[in-house]
C-alpha cells in the first residue's frame, strides 16, 4: 500500500476511533509519543488518552477535508498532515481543525 | 535557545523572506526537501522556488497565530506547525493557511 493512501487509512481510523470510542485512542499511541494541543505539550500514551478524554464535549464528529504525507527527511519517517472541521453537539458552527501526525 | 524559540524565529525569518525577497526562499530548502502545496508533491530546492515564485500574485502578507513544535520521534528531529492567515492585495477577506516543517 503506497504511503498516500496508508496515511488516509490511518486517518480514518484515528478520527473513528476518536468520534466512537476514545478510550481506544490510547492504543494509537506509545509512550514516546507527545501532543501539542493548543500549544499544551503532552507526553505518553495515558496523559494523551486521559486529555482527550476530558475535553469538554462527549459527542463530535471530525469531517476530513485533506490528508497530506510527505517523507520527513532524516530518519526514513514519514508526516502526516490532517485538516477538516469538527461538530460538536448544539453549536451551530463548524469548527476548523488540523493535525499533524510525525511518525 | 530552546527548541520553541528557534522554531519561532525560523517562522518568523521564513514568511519574512516569503513576504519581502521570495526568490530567497531557495535558500531556506536543500536537494532532499519536499513541499507539498494543495495536495502536489514538488521535490527539491529549485522545483519548490519555481512553484512559490509562479503563485499567482505578487504581495502578500502573511500573519503567524500559532507556532507549536514537538520531536518529530525515531530521528531526534522535530516537527514545526504553524496556522495563520494570509492577506492578499485587493481581497477582502483573510486566507487561512497551516504549514508543517519537518526537519
Amino acid at each position: 500500500m503506497d504511503p498516500d493512501q496508508l496515511s488516509k487509512h490511518f486517518v480514518e481510523h484515528y478520527y473513528t476511533t476518536f468520534d466512537t470510542n476514545r478510550l481506544a485512542l490510547i492504543n494509537l499511541y506509545q509512550e514516546g509519543s507527545m501532543l501539542t494541543f493548543e500549544g499544551e505539550k503532552i507526553q505518553g500514551a495515558q496523559s494523551i488518552s486521559n486529555k482527550l478524554n476530558s475535553l469538554p464535549f462527549q459527542q463530535c464528529k471530525h469531517n476530513i477535508s485533506t490528508v497530506d504525507c510527505q517523507p520527513s527527511g532524516l530518519s526514513g519517517g514519514w508526516v502526516v498532515f490532517v485538516s477538516g472541521n469538527l461538530q460538536l453537539p448544539g453549536e451551530e458552527h463548524l469548527l476548523k481543525f488540523s493535525q499533524v501526525k510525525p511518525h
